[in-house]
């Protein structure tokens, strides 16, 4: 913000500083057009066209999650989400989803101009959704992959730690460890994920060198997330130690401790194997717990940080509140005086 | 550290800015009468005297940790570092310790100014403690404690997210989390620490609302460290993913993944109970690892972050690097232009 500080002698209660008009232009603003750099997490079952235009009516970049979506109500959510919202949005798609291609067919037909990918082969899409005007980011929980997409020439990067809900790395990397060395081996933007439901979680990761942070158990707990009732109310009693990091045998995910989850955590003390966990799992879980409000029997994925939230708002007071706090928590770090 | 803006209109590129002289003193700093807010982790065949004076001389606090010694070894071991520093220092004790008490009386004794405790009640030792005179911190993994050791009249906490090395919480909370949910119901002074090891990560913390930060594995590798040179050079070897979080059916604790360490993976996949995994681990196994260098069948106590550590040096170049670097990352933090 500021170029060169002059002392000046004859008040001595003011400074004068030389104003730098260049001030360093946010990349991820910068990138996907947008005027904070918060993306929210494209969430299975939770976000739909409602939370996506919601949050991007907000300054945020909105993303539907296309996980738990056919191709077709994909197509509804973003022709919702076009007449809901003048500001960019994108679509989140995992990539080994079976119906990816159908989907990447909808995304560039109806001229989607952001997409996230996960969970795959970052090299498989990236081109062609750029040779469509699209910008690309891909989702990491690592290192290896996060060059792995940088060389597959993605626009940025979301690296999301051990706290996220959602399918986390095996290597368990917390976003504070991984921030640093993600950013110490690309060069691309980079946007940080898991644990980050706060300014104060947002400056923190902005600290380690991200440039943005993606959230999605804040924007959960929105009013306007298709969470059902009941998960969001459960979120709202979450406390530390509620959520597990569970099924490393098949594909981690956290989850809260309900009845459901607790099964899952005695089998895996007991050492069960993979095709046990898978038929406990069963299928049809995630949808049971989140959409369908199954508290107790269903699959309830949230980030630990889900402990620090207290109520379940509009997405624009939640960002405004997120900002606002960024701003206060920057001010009070310039105010600590060991640092003269 | 300023109070109010004032734009200039008479010249278009210069504000003017009225000085707060009252900037804040961080608490840590005057707590503990030191330099920085950064205090070296009290660890078990590694912090000897050597490391704790080299620490308090470079302006941080330097900790003997009391855990793998004796009490005539701790008495040693405070009198050399009285001799090395006239700077403040401490002890660290697990108060679970057998000789807990018989420690408490040397260090009484020897006129010890600072005592962090951890693994135990704090409020068997604190006012005992206090009333000779000595500043107690207590350490924790999570927010129960972190009351409970407020509601015992510490004079400061320290709050130890998932990533650290050495003896971890089974919440399996991170220091991401973990801080500002601490800060939000206790008010004494905080030390954060887990996955610190730079500057950007110490601003991190601070950005969260800790007043300081405890650094570990970074010390580990510091040339004064009484670790073995083959558990340093381990050290600055491991990559993301090379620690694992051990033994959560005994007493948790995250180690580097050699020979020993898989062992103890491959009967926990299996489902071995307690008592299996208590045999794997026998006896003196840290020692034989940290303090004689058996790197294969020792057992490697260190921090997720010690992937990000590259090289072993004097504490004093560690200290300095930290504090350029968290003064450069929080300049930069203020130049981002999104804010405006």
């Amino acid at each position: 913000m500021f170029e060169q500080i002059f002392l000046l002698k004859n008040s001595k209660l003011f400074l004068i500083l030389k104003v730098n008009l260049k001030t360093q232009m946010n990349r991820i603003c910068e990138l996907f057009n947008i005027k904070y750099p918060i993306v929210q997490g494209g969430m299975v079952w939770c976000s739909g066209w409602r939370l996506a235009s919601a949050v991007s009516n907000a300054g945020g970049l909105g993303l539907i999650g296309a996980g738990s979506m056919n191709p077709e109500l994909l197509r509804e959510h973003i022709q919702k989400t076009k007449s809901a919202t003048d500001k960019p949005f994108g679509v989140n798609i995992p990539l080994l989803f079976s119906e990816a291609e159908a989907m990447m067919k909808v995304i560039i037909d109806e001229n989607v101009k952001v997409v996230f990918t996960s969970a795959g082969n970052p090299a498989a899409w990236t081109k062609i959704l750029q040779e469509n005007g699209i910008k690309v980011a891909h989702v990491v929980a690592n290192t290896k992959f996060a060059k792995k997409a940088e060389d597959a020439g993605v626009d940025a990067l979301v690296a999301e730690g051990f706290e996220a809900g959602g399918h986390n790395g095996r290597e368990e990397t917390t976003t504070l460890t991984l921030i640093p060395h993600v950013r110490q081996i690309v060069d691309i933007p980079l946007i940080a994920a898991g644990g980050i439901a706060t300014g104060r979680g947002m400056l923190a990761a902005m600290a380690l060198g991200a440039d943005g942070v993606q959230m999605g158990t804040r924007f959960v707990a929105a009013e306007e997330s298709s969470a059902h009732q009941n998960f969001k109310n459960e979120i709202v009693k979450t406390i530390e130690g509620s959520t597990y990091f569970a099924m490393k045998k098949l594909f981690p995910v956290r989850l809260i401790k309900n009845e459901f989850c607790q099964r899952i955590i005695q089998a895996e003390i007991e050492g069960k194997n993979k095709e046990t966990i898978s038929e406990l799992l069963g299928r049809g879980r995630a949808k049971q717990g989140m959409f369908d409000g199954d508290i107790s029997e269903g699959e309830l994925e949230i980030g630990q940080i889900s402990a620090l939230i207290q109520d379940i708002k509009p997405v624009r007071e939640i960002i405004e509140e997120v900002i606002k706090e960024y701003h206060m928590a920057l001010k009070n770090l310039t105010r600590e005086n060991f640092q003269f």
